[in-house]
C-alpha cells in the first residue's frame, strides 16, 4: 500500500477500503505520513465526499486510536449530549443540571471553542477555580454522586481526532459531513454513554449550512450509533440567529443560571426539548411525562441547586464570578422591525471583542461578549438599545461590525 | 487576504483572482504558507480544475518567481522543444542535432526524470564526462557556435515550479491539466526561445490519458504562448506503446545515435516530424521543404556529426560509453500476433531494473534498461525473443513484470 495511490484514488472519487483508510490515518498518527499528504487526502474527501461505509470505517479507525471509556461500573443508563457548535449555545449548562436533578446521569467530555463557535470547556473555565481536568476516578465519582460531570477531552481519548482536527482547521478542510460525523461520533462512542443526543445546528452561524446536509448527517450518526449498540437521537435546530441573548463565556454562564432560575427565553425552549428527550429515553417514559419532570425541576429550583452542586463538585466558586469589561451600547439607526440577527456575524463580533480565539496563541477574555436586548420580530424605534458589547480591548467599531442587526 | 479562505473558495469550485493565486503561491515560495496548506489547495485545483484565465495567471506568477533568459544577443530565431514525458522518448537527442545541422538554433533547458518517465538530463549525464551544468556564458557560447545546447534547469529559473512540482509529486497532485500547463509553459517561456514545440504524449504511459485532455492542453499552451509573443506549436502523439525500441539512459543514447546514422524506426518518424515543423517555422519555408532538409541532414551524416560536436562541446566522451549489465532474455510464451506493448508497464519494469528513480535517495543505473525486438503487429512464434533486459540488480522477474507484452 502506498499513500500516493490512496490519495489519487480518492481524488478520482473512488471509495477507499477500511485497510486504505487505516493505512492513511494510522500512518499519519504515527508520523509516517506527512501533514501535506494528509491535508491533500482530506481535501479530496471534502470535495468528493465519502460513502456511509467509508464514514463508518473511518469512525472505527478514529475510536481505535485511543482508549474507550467504560462507564458500566455506574450500573445505570448514562446519557450524553453534543452540539455541532453554535453561537450562544449554552444548552449543556442548562440540560446537564436538569437531567441530573431528574435522576438521569449525564457524563460529558467537552472540547474548547475555536473560531466563532464557543466551547463548553471555555465556559466552565470562566467560573473561578472550576476544574475541567478530572482524573478517571474523579470523573466516575462525580458521575455517581452528583449525576452530572463535564471534563475536558484527555489525550488518550481519540488522539487521532485531535491531530486531524487541528490539521483540518489549518488547511481549509473543515466543511465535510463525513469528516464531521467521524470526528463527533468517534468521541461520543469512546466517551462511554449509552444514549447520545446530537444537536445539529443549521444556518449561517453553524458549520452545516443546509437542512439536507443536517438530515444526512443525522441518518449516518444514528446508523453508526446502532452498530456500536448506542442509542443515538438527533435534533436539527436553527442557527441563523444566536441561540440565547448572551454570547461570551461568563455572560453565557450567567444566562444559563437565569434560565435554571426560570427565565423564559429561546435557550429555555431548546434545553427543555433536549432534556425531555434524554429523560424519556433513559427512564422509558413518554416525552410528555419527561417534559413535566423537566418543568418541575426548574419550578422547584431542583435543577438550579444541581447546577450549584455540579459547579462546587468540580471546585468552581460561583460567588467569585465578576464580569469586568467596558460596555458599549449599540443602538438602532432606524425605526422598524428587527428582521434578522445574523448569528455568524454576531460570532465574529464576539471574537473581535475577545470572547473567543482563532489560534492557541490567543487568550480568551472570559468577561467579553454581547448581550442582546431585542429578538427577531420585535418592533424597534430609532435609538433603541439593540445590544451591549462587553470588551477590554480598545477597538473602534465600524458599521460593518454591527451590521448583524437588520432593521427594516 | 487569508489562505484558509482561498483554499475554501477553490474547494467550492470558484475562480481565484490573480491576487489570490499570487498570495498563495508566492506565500508558499517565501515559506509563509505551509506545505499542508499548499497541498490542500493543489488537491482542490486537481479536482475542481482551473479556468484558462486562472491557468494563464498562475503561469505568469510562476515565470515572475525567477529570472527570464534573454537570448536576443544571438540575433537569430531560437527554437525549443518539450515533451510532456514518455517511455523511451529520446527525440531531443535526435531533433537537436538535426535542426542545428540545418542551421536552426535550439536552446534547451531540460529536467531530470522522475518515476517511470525518463529525463533528458539523465540521458545526457549517462555519457561519460558530459557537463549539464553550463554557466549562462557557456550556454550562450555553445548556442552560438554549435547551434544546439542542452543544460540542466538552474535554481533561478522558475524556482516556484521546483518547489511546487516536488510537493505535487509527494502529495498525489500531479494529474491536473492547469498545473501541468503552468509548470511547462512557465519554464519554456522563461527559457527564452521564440518558437516552442510541445510534444503532448497521450496514453497509458503518459501523464495525459485522453485525446480530449491533450487537445485542451494544446489550446491553452498556444494561447498562453501568444500572450508572451511566443509561437507555440503542439503535436499530440501516442504513448500507449514505447516511442523507441530502447528504454534506459545509455540504451536510448545509443538508439538516438543509430537513428542519426540512418536507422529507420518509430523514433526516426517522430523526430523527422518535430524537426521539420521547427525548421519550417524558423526558416519560414514549407514543411515539405523542411522535411527534405531533414532527410538530407541524416543521409549526409551532417546531423550525426552535429551530435558528436554537441556532445564534445559539453565535455562528453562518446568513446568511453560502455554498457555494463547482466542481460536477461524475455521470450514469448505463445505464438500469435504481438497485440500490445504496454508503455506504462514497460516504464515500471525499466524502473525496477534500475533505469530510473522514484526519489532523490535512489541512484540511476545508466546501463539498465530494456531493448525491444518486436513491434506491435508483428507475428511472433513461441520462444521468440521479445526483449532483453539490462540490469545490475538481483531481481526475480515474475509473470506480472513481463505482462507488458500481449501476444494473442
Amino acid at each position: 500500500m502506498n499513500i500516493i495511490n490512496i490519495i489519487e484514488k480518492k481524488s478520482l472519487g473512488k471509495e477507499l477500503t477500511y485497510e486504505e483508510l487505516s493505512y492513511a490515518f494510522n500512518g499519519y498518527l504515527k508520523e509516517k505520513i506527512e501533514d501535506y499528504q494528509m491535508s491533500s487526502l482530506l481535501m479530496a474527501i471534502v470535495i468528493n465526499g465519502m460513502t456511509f461505509e467509508e464514514t463508518r470505517n473511518l469512525t472505527d479507525i478514529f475510536i481505535k486510536s485511543g482508549k474507550v471509556y467504560d462507564l458500566s461500573s455506574i450500573g445505570e443508563v448514562i446519557v450524553d449530549k453534543h452540539s455541532t457548535g453554535g453561537i450562544g449555545d449554552s444548552t449543556t449548562l442548562v440540560v446537564g443540571p436538569i437531567v441530573a436533578s431528574c435522576g438521569v446521569k449525564m457524563a460529558k467530555i467537552s472540547g474548547k471553542g475555536l473560531g466563532i463557535t464557543g466551547g463548553t470547556i471555555d465556559k466552565l473555565q470562566s467560573i473561578p477555580k472550576f476544574n475541567v481536568y478530572l482524573s478517571k476516578m474523579e470523573f466516575l465519582e462525580n458521575l455517581k454522586t452528583v449525576g452530572f460531570v463535564d471534563s475536558s477531552q484527555t489525550d488518550d481519548l481519540v488522539p487521532m481526532d485531535k491531530k486531524v482536527y487541528n490539521l483540518r482547521n489549518n488547511s481549509g478542510t473543515t466543511k465535510s459531513i463525513p469528516l464531521i460525523v467521524s470526528s463527533i461520533m468517534s468521541k461520543k462512542i469512546a466517551s462511554g454513554a449509552d444514549i447520545i443526543l446530537i444537536d445539529i445546528k443549521v444556518g449561517n452561524g453553524a458549520l452545516i449550512k443546509t437542512k439536507t446536509d443536517a438530515k444526512l448527517m443525522s441518518d449516518w450518526m444514528k446508523k453508526i450509533g446502532t452498530s456500536y449498540n448506542k442509542k443515538v437521537v438527533t435534533i436539527i435546530s436553527d442557527m441563523n440567529k444566536p441561540l440565547s441573548n448572551s454570547i461570551g463565556n461568563l455572560l453565557e454562564v450567567e444566562e444559563a443560571m437565569n434560565v435554571l432560575k426560570g427565565k423564559d427565553c429561546a435557550l429555555l425552549e431548546t434545553s427543555r426539548e433536549i432534556a425531555s428527550i434524554l429523560i424519556s429515553l433513559a427512564k422509558k417514559i413518554t416525552k410528555e411525562e419527561a417534559l413535566e419532570e423537566v418543568d418541575n425541576a426548574i419550578k422547584s429550583k431542583k435543577a438550579y441547586k444541581k447546577f450549584l452542586e455540579f459547579v462546587s463538585s468540580q471546585g468552581g466558586d460561583i460567588s467569585k464570578i465578576k464580569i469586568k469589561a467596558n460596555i458599549k451600547v449599540v443602538r438602532s439607526k432606524e425605526s422598524g422591525i428587527l428582521k434578522a440577527i445574523n448569528a455568524e456575524k454576531i460570532g465574529e463580533l464576539a471574537l473581535k471583542l475577545g470572547a473567543g480565539k482563532i489560534n492557541d496563541r490567543q487568550k480568551i477574555d472570559y468577561s467579553a461578549g454581547i448581550k442582546l436586548f431585542k429578538n427577531v420580530g420585535d418592533r424597534v424605534e430609532k435609538n433603541d438599545v439593540l445590544a451591549t458589547l462587553y470588551t477590554n480591548k480598545h477597538i473602534n467599531l465600524s458599521n460593518d461590525d454591527v451590521n448583524c442587526f437588520i432593521v427594516e
